[in-house]
Order: structure tokens, then C-alpha cells, then sequence
């Protein structure tokens, strides 16, 4: 981070990148720094301020790094490689497995200068609306750590992770999915329940069981939510029982 | 955002929307609103402050939207439809087109109540680091306002085609979808044939409420589906009250 001026956005920063998983920061002549509002804002993201180093130039932060990438919103007047913030991501998680790469934030409100953005291979960009796109720098930084989490995300073995999730609400789930037959059981109840309530006594009730059919055909569900339908059912006819009964 | 504490995230999220080119604001009982610090960090986005409804309860802020998404970093113990960052603002994008959707953002300190996630069809998350993955608010929404952004930009480019779709279910649809307010009487009314038909006089039925409300959310039930749930509902109970009044 280039000069920053409010310490809280170096605080801020810090934690966005603690949750992404990233870890090293370099701080070009901060304003103030150390400083208890980047404290604060740090949250538990504290160790990172602490193993922070602070230099003078962006030559000296840059000094071991292979890959050097600016932030930039702005075009200048002598066009230069550009990435938008998904493509550069990308690259620089693929160079990182090989030499040290750097991602460089300019100041809170002019950026990096020119000389800045020309000591670096190349400039990213976070797609952003035409009318109003100046991003908080510490926002800038929490989309480019995401956008690096990402790019490691998607280049480990999916084939781990995705065993025990239920595919269509992509998260584990506790129960095996009610089968075709138990699912046609609870149909044909349903059907018996909604002609004892008079439901089906219109003049043609094929449309709507259609509909009804279909809707429950969404849920696919589990085996308890299939228990529970049919002891919904049961307890329906339980009651119509009784009342019949009592007359 | 449900009940902000502290106004600055107020702010910094307006302005993370406008960067993205979002607009409509809505606050569930804020703390402190309107506040000095909310303008001062949105910076450019105080229109967006300056036309935030402010409602009492998320139910209000929900009642016309027809796709509620809650952002929700830890898994709960009942699994609920789940998706990441990326895949949601695809699937929010679609479904935009077609009727209005909500991203719900909770406290800072302890995000949204069980309530509340159960209150919206699908959860979404921001892949985090694991050992810290406790995004600030303000940082939160500007990954998703990005990741919707990002999502729009890439519909952009692909054809115009496909806008009359119905994005869940990839066909054309001939209803519109019930809305949350519709939804919510539906569950009230539920509850009540429930309680008449001796479903919930087990020891607990929270638990078995909440499976019934899960699979219910899942059906994502159009205009037409709502009615006939509520038509089989009457009809219970008109079967019901003839019993007794046979009785």
C-alpha cells in the first residue's frame, strides 16, 4: 500500500486480506502508522500490522518480487498490459508458485502516480460502474484478496471436497433423498387425503394435480421430509376420523 | 442490513453499492441513522444513503421480494440451500430479471438470527479463509455487489436471449412467483391446520416446523401454486368444521 493516509484503511486491509488467507504486507511511507485506529479496524487481523514492513519507496518493497501488479482505475495516455480482476488474479496465483509477486494499492485519493504505475508488468482493473467507480482502497484490496482465494480455490482438487454435499443445495446434507417410489407413495396418499377435503371435487381436478405434482416434485425430498409429508397426511385423516366418529 | 451498529458500515456499503451500480438500500432497525460518519464514508453515494428505506423488521423490508438471499458465513444445524459468492449473483442476476430480489446482510458482531436465515430461500457465502473468515459488513457487500456486477458484465456479452425464461427451472413460466408477504401467510395459515389436525402437539415441533418450512421454501411457489395451497388449506378446514358442525 502506497502512502496511505488513514490508518484505518491499512487496518482494514489487514483483515480483508487475514480472511482471504493471505498475509504479507508492505507499507510505502504510510502516513501513520502503527496507529490505533488501524488497530481497531484490523479486528483479529492484528498479527498482520505487527509482522508488516514499513519502507520508504515502492522500488524498495518491490526489491525480490518477479510479478508486479498495479491497481489502477484510471486508463493513462500510454496504454499498458491490463487485466480486469479476475483474469490478473489468475495469472499472479499461477507465477506465485514460482517467484514472488506483488500486488500494489496506490493512495486514498490520487491513486498511484504515473512513475508508480510504470514500474510495474502490469495493471488490474476491478470492473466497476462507469458513473461512480471509485472503490475505498481497503474494499479494493478485500475484491483482489477474494478474487486470489478464488483463483487458489478453483486450482485445488474440486474432486475432495464435493463427496459428501448434496448437489443441488450445495451443501452437506443430513438425510438420503426419498426415492422414486416413496415419492409416488406419498402422491397417491395425497390424492386420497385431497378427495376425502372435497378438494377434488371440481369439475376438472387433472390440471391442478398436475400443478400440485409438479410443486412437490421441487422439494426433492429427503427421507424425514418424506416421513413428515406422510405423517402430516395421516394425522389429517386422523382427525376427519374423529370428528366423524363424535357424530 | 439488519440492525447496523455502527453507521460507518452504513456508508461504506453505500458506496460499495454505487461502485457496483447498485442502488436500492434497505435498514432494518439501524442503530444510528442518519449519522455524520455514514455520509463521510460513502463519499460519492449519498444519494443512496439519502433514499435507504428504513424499516422496523426484515419481514417489512422482504414483503414484495420474491428471492431472499442471506449471506451467512457458519453452517447451522439444520442445512439449508447454499451457494457461494459467484454462484449466487448468477443466480440472483436471472432471477432480477424477473422479479425482485434481496441480499441480506446481518449484525457485525453475530451476523443473522436462525430466524432470520429461515426466513430466505438460500444461503450464500464468501469463500473465507478458516481459520479467519469474519469479513467486515462493509468489505462483505462489496464482494457480492462485485460478484453481481461481474455477473451482469458476463450477461452482457452472451445474448439477449432467454430474458422470458423462468432462470430456477430454465423454461419459460407462465406465473409469477409469490412474493415473501405471500409466502409468510401461507406459513401462518399452514400452521394453523397443523396445530387443528394435531401435527404439532408432539413434545417439540420446532424442529419439525422447520423441516416443513425448509421444503416449502424450496418449492419457490408462483402465483397460481400459492392459491392452490391456500384453496387445499380452506378446504381442510371447511372439512373439518362440517364434522363438528355435523357433530
Amino acid at each position: 500500500m502506497v502512502q496511505t493516509t488513514h490508518p484505518g484503511n491499512i487496518g482494514a486491509a489487514a483483515r480483508a486480506m487475514k480472511t482471504m488467507g493471505l498475509s504479507q504486507l508492505v507499507l510505502v511511507a504510510p502516513s501513520h502508522f502503527p496507529h490505533a485506529e488501524a488497530t481497531a479496524l484490523a479486528s483479529g487481523a492484528a498479527d498482520i500490522l505487527a509482522r508488516a514492513r514499513v519502507v520508504a519507496t515502492l522500488d524498495e518493497a518491490l526489491a525480490d518480487v518477479a510479478l508486479a501488479v498495479a491497481t489502477s482505475g484510471r486508463s493513462r495516455h500510454l496504454p499498458w498490459p491490463h487485466v480486469d480482476a479476475r483474469t490478473g488474479a489468475q495469472r499472479m496465483l499461477q507465477e506465485s508458485l514460482r517467484h514472488p509477486v506483488a500486488l500494489v494499492f496506490g493512495r486514498e485519493d490520487r491513486g498511484l502516480t504515473n512513475e508508480e504505475l510504470q514500474s510495474c508488468h502490469l495493471h488490474i482493473g476491478i470492473p466497476s460502474d462507469p458513473d461512480y467507480g471509485v472503490l475505498n482502497v481497503a474494499a479494493a484490496v478485500q475484491v483482489l484478496a477474494y478474487e486470489l482465494r478464488m483463483a487458489w480455490l478453483q486450482s485445488q482438487d474440486q474432486s475432495a471436497a464435493g463427496g459428501r454435499q448434496m448437489p443441488l443445495w450445495q451443501v452437506p446434507w443430513d438425510e438420503e433423498l426419498a426415492t422414486h417410489a416413496e415419492v409416488e407413495q406419498f402422491f397417491r396418499h395425497f390424492e386420497q387425503v385431497l378427495a376425502r377435503v372435497g378438494f377434488l371435487s371440481v369439475q376438472n381436478p387433472r390440471p391442478m394435480l398436475l400443478r400440485l405434482r409438479r410443486m412437490f416434485l421441487r422439494i426433492r425430498p429427503d427421507r424425514l421430509e418424506h416421513n413428515l409429508l406422510r405423517g402430516l397426511l395421516k394425522d389429517v385423516e386422523k382427525a376427519l376420523s374423529k370428528r366423524e366418529e363424535g357424530a
